[in-house]
Order: C-alpha cells, then sequence, then structure tokens
C-alpha cells in the first residue's frame, strides 16, 4: 500500500447495523485482511483475517461465544487473536497468534486502528455524529470505489466541483466554484466554510438565501459537515463568519462521510445524511438521500475514470490551483502521520 | 506502448458518423488517451484525454461552441489544448494546455496524428474511399480486439489463411493459400495482387470465372482492396497482370480497413465493404457484410487465442514461411517509419 | 511455473469420455499450453499448442485422420510434431516441429507427461480405478479452481478440515479432526489408514459402525482412497490395521482424485466416487456425487478465499501442526521428484 495513509489512525471498517451478533465480516484496510465479528456478549473484536496454519481467512469462520474458530481445520482463536484450541494437538505453539486491531463502535460506526495496538488512542476517533442522534434524521449508506481512496479524498476537499459534475443532482450556484471556502489548518485536518449569499439553496424556494456550509475533514479521511439556510443579509450580520445554527430558517442537514483505503486501487465510502429534526422528517430524509445517490454515482464514474487515466500516464503530474489549498492542508497532514 | 508502431502517421479513430456535434469521444490510441469531439460549427479537435488540473479524462466533459470543458473542475479547453478559463482563479499557468493532435476528417473517418504537431502532413493519410463515393455500396461497421494491433497487420497481409479460417464464411478456393499473390514494395507499404483463374467466386456462379484481387497494405494499417470478376481467359489476356476494372462481368467489389492500436494488447478495426453500384445493390451489400462480420469473427477469436498463447510463451519465436512475405515487407516499412 | 511440480510425471488432462474423436481439446498443463486429439483409429496425440509459425493455437485446428491442421495457415502435423504440409510451400523447414507429448489412455483418464519423451515410463502411472471397473458403480466430474494446485493438494492431505467445512455435506464425527491418521511414507506419495470406533457413518444408521479409510495420495497430485463399515469391534479384531474389505458389512466406496496444475494459480480438480457393486447401485452413487458436489463447492470457496489472502500476504508463513504431516511427505516427495 502507498505510503500516504497513516497507520496510526482509526478507519472506519463498516456501518453499526451491518455487522449483527455471530457473523464474521471480512475486509481488507490498507491492503490488509482484517474480520471483524461482534460476540454474543456484543463485544466487538477485530483480528487479522488470516489463520496462522496455512492462511485461511477466519471471515469464513464461525463465532463461538467470545472467541472465532477457523472453519478450514478448527483452530479457535481468542479475542486476543490468541490460538486457544488446535484439534487433536494439545500443544499450542507459542507463536499461534495473529494481530489483535483495537477497534472501537462509535457514532454508529466501526473504527480500526491500524497501528500498533498499544498506540491506540480513542481521543483520536473524529467527532462524527451517529445516526441515533436526536437532533438528526439520518439515511446513510456505503458504496465501493474502483479508486485509490486519496482520489475520493481530494473530491471530498474541494468542491468547486459541484456546479461541474453534480448539475443533475446537487444543482449548486455557479458561485460554489467561484468563491473559495475559508480555509482553517487542524491538528488532524482542515476546515472549510462559506457563505453563499443571496442564492437558492438545493431545495429550490420563492426566496434567496444566504446558505452556510462548513465542514471539517479529518485524518485519516473523514467529513463531519453542517449546512443552513438563513435570511439574506444574515451572513454580512454574522460577519461573514459562523452563524448561530439555532437561528437556521430551513435546509438545515448534517452529513458524516468517511472514506477507507480498501487496497491501492479500492476503497469505501460510507455516508449519513438527513436533516435537522426540527426542520425535516424521514420522509425529507429519503429524498435527501436519492439526491445524495445521484450525485455519489457521478462522483464515482469521473474519480473511477480518472484512475483509469492515472493508471495509463507513466508519471502523473497534477497542477496545483487556487482550489486545491484544502488538499494540499490535508496532504501535509496526512504525511506528517504517516510519518510518525 | 511496443515501439512496432510510428508514431508519426495518421490513426483512424472513428467512423465520422461514429461523431455527432458537442458529444466528445475518447479513445486510446497506441495508448494514449486522446478525446474528439465535432464542434457547432462542425469542426473536428483531438486533444489529450486527460485535464492538467487532476488528470480527470476530459471525454467526461461538455462542448460549449468551439471549446471542451472538464467536467471535474470546469477547466475550459480551447481546441489549441490551452486552458482558457479556470473557475475562481484569474490567473493562468503557462504549462495550463494539453497535447492538440492534428485531426483530420476524410474518406468518412477521422485521422489523427500521434507524432508531432509539426510534421502533420496530409499527404500521408492513405488515399482511402469513403462511405458516399458514388461509385460504391459501401456498408461499414467496427470491432474490438483483445489483441495486439500488429497480430490483426499480419491477418491482413496474409490471405493464404482464408482457405482454412473462412470456410464457412468466404469460402475461397484452396488456391488461396497454394499460390501466392504479386508483391510489390511501396514507400509506405505493400501491394499485393492476385488471379485466380477458371474458379468460383464468393458468390458461387453457374460459369467458372477469372478472380482478380488487389489491394495496398498501408503504415499504418490500413487496407485498401479492389476485387472483381472476369471471362475465363482474362487473366491470360492481362498477361497476369492487373486488369481494367470496367471490363469485370460481376463481382466488382471495394473494401477499407483500417487497424488502431489501443493499448499494447487491444485494437480497433474498422472496416466497410460492398458492391460496385453497377453491380450491386443495397440488399447485396447487407448480404456481403453478414458475411463479413462471420469472417471478422472468425480472424477474432483465433487471433485472440494466438495473443493468449504468446502471453503463455516465455521467448516467443515464429518461424518464416513463403506467405510471410508481405509481412516482411510491411514490418520493414514500420520499423522504418518508428526509428524516423 | 512455480518449480513445486515435477516435469516427470504423468498428469491427468481429462476424463477419456471428455475426447471425442477428432475434437482438438486445449489445455495448460503446468503452464504449457497443450492439445490432444483422438484420431480416427482412436490414437491419442498430445502436441504442444503452439504451431511453428505464427503461434497459433492446433486445438483450434481440424483433425484429418491422424493428423492435425493448423486451421490458422493450413500447417499440417503428424502425431509426432512435425509439420509434414506447408500449403502453398514444397520445403518444410527441419525446425518445424512441436513438442510432442507422450500419453496414455489409463483408468478412463487421459495422462500427459510433462518431462522429456524419453523419459516417459508408464509405470509411473497412478494404479487408479477407471470407470468401467466391475466392482465400483462410479460417477465422475471436474471442477476448476482459482487457486494453486497445490491449495487442493494440501487440503486433500489432511481431512482433519471435514469436521469443520463439511459439517453440511459429508458430516464426519469430530474425531476426524482429533484423531490422527497413521501415515506410511510411499515411493511416490503417501499412505494415509484410520479407524473411525463406534461412530455414525456418512449415511446415518441405527447402530454405530467401526469406520475404515485409507487412501494413497500419489505424485504429482493424485488420490486412491477406499473406505467401508464393519461391526463395532471390528478395528480392534483387525488390531486397528488394515481390514479385509470383502467383509465390510456397508458404505464400502471407492473415489479416484486429480489435481492438474493448470497455471500458476489456476487448476482442474477430477473425481470419481461411488459404491462397491455389492452394496449400492446407480442411485445411491447419485446422491453420492451430490454429496460430493456439495462438499467440494465447499472446499472451493475456502482454498479460493484462501488463495486470495495469500496474494494479499507479501511473505506467507505457514505454521507446522501435527496434521500437516502427511503434507510435509508429500512435499518432500514433490521436491525430491522436481529436482530430478
Amino acid at each position: 500500500m502507498s505510503g500516504h495513509y497513516p497507520r496510526n489512525a482509526w478507519y472506519v471498517a463498516s456501518w453499526s447495523h451491518e455487522l449483527p451478533v455471530n457473523r464474521p465480516f471480512g475486509i481488507r484496510i490498507l491492503g490488509n485482511p482484517v474480520v471483524i465479528y461482534r460476540t454474543d456478549s456484543g463485544r466487538l473484536v477485530a483480528l487479522e483475517d488470516r489463520c496462522v496454519h496455512r492462511l485461511a481467512p477466519l471471515s469464513l469462520g464461525r463465532c463461538e461465544g467470545e472467541k472465532l474458530r477457523c472453519q478450514y481445520h478448527g483452530l479457535l482463536y481468542s479475542p486476543d487473536g490468541r490460538v486457544v484450541e488446535i484439534p487433536g494437538q494439545p500443544e499450542i505453539p507459542e507463536r499461534a497468534k495473529v494481530h489483535a486491531y483495537p477497534v472501537v463502535e462509535r457514532h454508529s460506526w466501526v473504527w480500526v486502528w491500524m497501528g500498533p495496538a498499544e498506540l491506540a488512542d480513542e481521543t483520536l476517533i473524529p467527532p462524527a455524529i451517529g445516526l441515533d442522534h436526536p437532533d438528526w434524521i439520518l439515511g446513510s449508506g456505503h458504496i465501493d470505489y474502483q479508486a485509490e481512496a486519496r482520489l475520493v479524498h481530494e473530491n471530498l476537499l474541494d468542491f468547486s466541483h459541484l456546479p461541474f459534475l453534480h448539475t443533475e443532482s446537487f444543482g449548486p450556484p455557479p458561485s460554489f466554484s467561484t468563491e473559495r471556502p475559508k480555509l482553517t489548518a487542524l491538528e488532524r485536518g482542515v476546515r472549510l466554510e462559506r457563505w453563499l449569499c443571496d442564492a437558492q439553496p438545493v431545495f429550490k424556494t420563492d426566496t434567496n438565501v444566504d446558505g452556510w456550509t462548513d465542514y471539517d475533514f479529518l485524518a485519516p479521511g473523514v467529513l463531519l459537515m453542517w449546512s443552513g439556510s438563513f435570511p439574506v443579509g444574515s451572513a454580512a450580520e454574522w460577519n461573514y463568519g459562523k452563524p448561530d445554527y439555532s437561528r437556521s430558517i430551513r435546509d438545515a442537514s448534517f452529513t458524516c462521510q468517511a472514506v477507507t483505503p480498501l487496497t491501492d486501487k479500492t476503497s469505501r465510502y460510507f455516508f449519513s445524511w438527513g436533516p435537522h429534526a426540527t426542520q425535516g422528517n424521514a420522509a425529507l430524509r429519503d429524498v435527501m438521500m436519492g439526491i445524495a445517490r445521484k450525485a455519489f454515482e457521478e462522483d464515482r464514474i469521473m474519480i473511477e475514470a480518472q484512475q483509469g487515466i492515472l493508471d495509463a500516464t507513466p508519471d502523473p503530474q497534477v497542477m496545483p490551483m487556487t482550489c486545491d489549498r484544502a488538499i494540499t492542508i490535508f496532504s501535509q497532514v496526512m504525511r506528517r502521520l504517516a510519518r510518525a
């Protein structure tokens, strides 16, 4: 795997509801085979998905209480990765152990720490918002990309593409591409904020609004975004800074997104979106998710084609533009974390 | 890409009718991503299909008058390859330019020059015959090969395979493989001429004929072929040389074919075929195209399987035979042009 | 191809009934393209599947009596691999010859010797039992694996996986994994023997039995296995050694299996199975084949997933266990034969 991605980070492996009890789930993260299972007691366990014996995937195995049994030759693994039973062989070698990945369930996501377990630090989990948060009515999903995660990151770090790629879905005003957001470098990412003044929101209305959007894009690839519409003039009133969301008159929404590198050229994209509970309902959420699905499909087609061009280019060079500044900041964060 | 193919040459990229106005068309030629579009004014433009910014394919873009806009972040390209607009960024870097390929529409084909633009020489376009030529009633099509273009060239340079591979389609007499055509080396290719005396033509008849076929196979992979049937004895009358086509009694036909290397192991094969206007009609043309489709499918199966064997052979060696002489001549032409 | 597989060995290329007269059959063995055909006289011929001229596959060719004609340019091959006719060319070069593989039909299988022809030794063909043997009522089939043959060998050399992987098909008692078989090293393989005492056979019954199984696994990947049920107490009576099969009271069955490496990561698995003629009939054979098909599908899913993990592992290491002893013995045999 490319050295672009830090190992000392929490990667989203799945939505919580994608992991029922006693059903082992296999995934690649940074190219590493990982099996995750939820035990009888509800505990999550994440192990290297590779039996020590002959490298069969444990994700084809069977949960037994807190343990996981390889269904090839029956080795039984405890949650710490140790083999605790070898059928027909009393002695268990010292080396009979797979890596146990720190795994945490939070904000409706299952997070896996890909670095050394002793460095796992739960305070580094991005402050996402789960599907059960009472303030928001959120839909969720995931799609797979035949493209490197970095290309999806870059897509999410530069919304100047919205008026071009998403005319048929989000359909934002052209100013989305002509006006640059305010950027703030964060310890583990970058914050983007912008007003779109005297414009139509995604859900067209009779009167224009001042639209606000702000999002944090955090290592290793998590987006947390808030949007809302305010009466025209509000931007000036707030001195073009962050408004008080409680005074949004409509369109208050939130989205959480995460991009996980599976292998060098594949990735999985997790997303939620929906209205604030005071400004929408499940029906609106479903309309929004329909729009999002269409937009993400537009992204997927473009990004996979971009990957195809990259693959056909012997020494690919990008040309920096002013819309790339958030990408540059985020890349520096990723490089710093990857070196650490 | 293999160095077998000259860059200083015109390659067929599509049939003219495959390129409607304002619909960008992406193709690989010699491994290079190329986008071609027809502007409002009818002009053809061929550009490197790779945005300078982040390498998105311009073939997913949108035509705007004479220009082409990348639909990822909105860079606008003029027909000379220069970026003339970057949304939200007044300054356009000097390097914001993709390669503009010389492109010419002629003989119903769109030709792209893959070498330096300043060397493009339209006199090097092979003298093909377009679908609108009044003398011929031509059908057309194209098929893609999962095989190197060179293998298709070799197929077309040696018709001794006809009595074996095409018994179910063209069904020529055995002498097609036992008698060698007359060969003439050309500046940019090779000419093949032959009489098949006192034999049945493709479209069987009561009386035998002397059949004549001659074709030029020209760099970088274009075939122009004329056939016709004459009364038995004509070959001798013409001293076994080229007859006067106007004295053909039946079966006068013409075919244009072009093989374009897409990548190292894929190629696109363009073809037309049909009767002379005085000896056939659209119905006969359709029958002929049906036969050709069947024959080209026989070719495709053999050549893709041949490619499979080549891929499984560590150090592939061919064994020259007398039927290969046209291949040898053409290979020398290609080598000479590729070195230039 | 990996050096794991000896060239001086007979590999199963097909079932006899898969090779009708005059229909050339193409296969890869150890990565080598091989064409096999059955002549008018019933003789089998196996040649390098690669025309000397331009490497077209002879398996797309046409049988002509005892000979095989390449259907690309018509070269005619005699059974010894020599080109005996080149259309339109009287002179045949000395080098116009492909490798002729020794090929033998025996025990309903077609065996190909992959080493130098002069070393071919028919006594090395494993003593399999053909589908026409009067003692057994055998079904047959084959399946292809997207996995290296070695992984299938290892599966067949260690039946401790049965109680885990095949609970839904063979459903053997747990002791299959907890008790190790008796092993005997053979000149070209390994013999495995075991009693399962006072247990239920695959076909459940009212009373327990002492079940016996013994099989030889022979280079380059052939399994010959006999099973039978005896009254409880028989194992002790036979001093836990090999019983007299004629005293089996039920479940007497035989299976022949062969695993042929096609390429580095693909293989073909041939198998027969069925009851002894005195203890079953065609209906029972069909039930058994249904169970086997289910079990082999369970194997295929696990082994192909194992191959996927291996491919994702930079430096794969296995951890030896006591159940691997037959694998170790067989690997030593294969290494010794591969060096020879």
